[in-house]
């Protein structure tokens, strides 16, 4: 962690906050994380980069729409705060089902994101998101024992 | 493209210097664009975050020994600037090769990357680097017909 206690208390929450929104499916309180301006972009595992306001808000609706149940489990988080800008980088082990009627899950998966905010008035805000699949063996970033 | 024109440019050289040094396998060259700061970042393809300059620079200069030949195709880039703080966000054909001896390549793979710059006084320096690869069909990022 680097930055004023404040700082990163605040950009922490906001990061929090980002994953309880997909987490509850919940696309407006997600779309609220994002900031106003049109140089926002997005990389989904697998994906390639999504650039522009209106099409990362799609793509987020297209993923909640066909996502019955998503459940993160941080296993490692680092904040680091520079003047208005803040880089978070989070590891997760994630279950995911894209059907209701499925009770069952697959392996959990390990995703690790760099989420990149700015400073705003009214808080902070998502300028980039780039999440990506972490493969093989366990070597970072995990609490394993 | 966000940003004056100026800083657009600058940013856009220190990316290419950063593909550059990586595909002459230059480490010291590499080294150079990295933040001097501990708060650096840095997701390899399928890794988790390795989080640190000392261990930044330490899994390059492994990859490094470890990679033959490497090529890069640049597909997309895009250049975001805002104040002291750049993203660039790229999309490579990737060509590499971990042995001299094998003169056949595989498939090209294809990368999507993150990189977050700072301004310094001797230019801008990767505070964050994550790449990660991308899976299936185009459907964005790239030249494709």
């Amino acid at each position: 962690m680097t930055g004023a206690t404040a700082d990163v208390a605040a950009v922490s929450a906001a990061n929090a906050e980002l994953y309880a929104a997909i987490e509850a499916g919940d696309v407006d309180r997600l779309t609220a994380m994002w900031d106003l301006a049109d140089d926002v972009v997005c990389v989904h595992p697998g994906w390639p980069a999504v650039r522009g306001r209106s099409r990362v808000l799609r793509s987020w609706a297209v993923i909640m729409a066909n996502t019955a149940y998503i459940q993160f489990f941080a296993t490692g988080v680092d904040v680091s705060v520079d003047g208005d800008v803040a880089i978070v980088t989070c590891e997760h082990g994630l279950l995911a089902r894209s059907d209701e009627s499925d009770m069952s899950f697959g392996e959990t998966a390990r995703v690790v994101a760099s989420n990149v905010f700015r400073r705003r008035p009214d808080g902070w805000r998502l300028w980039s998101h780039h999440a990506s699949p972490v493969l093989g063996a366990d070597e970072e970033g995990t609490e394993a024992e």
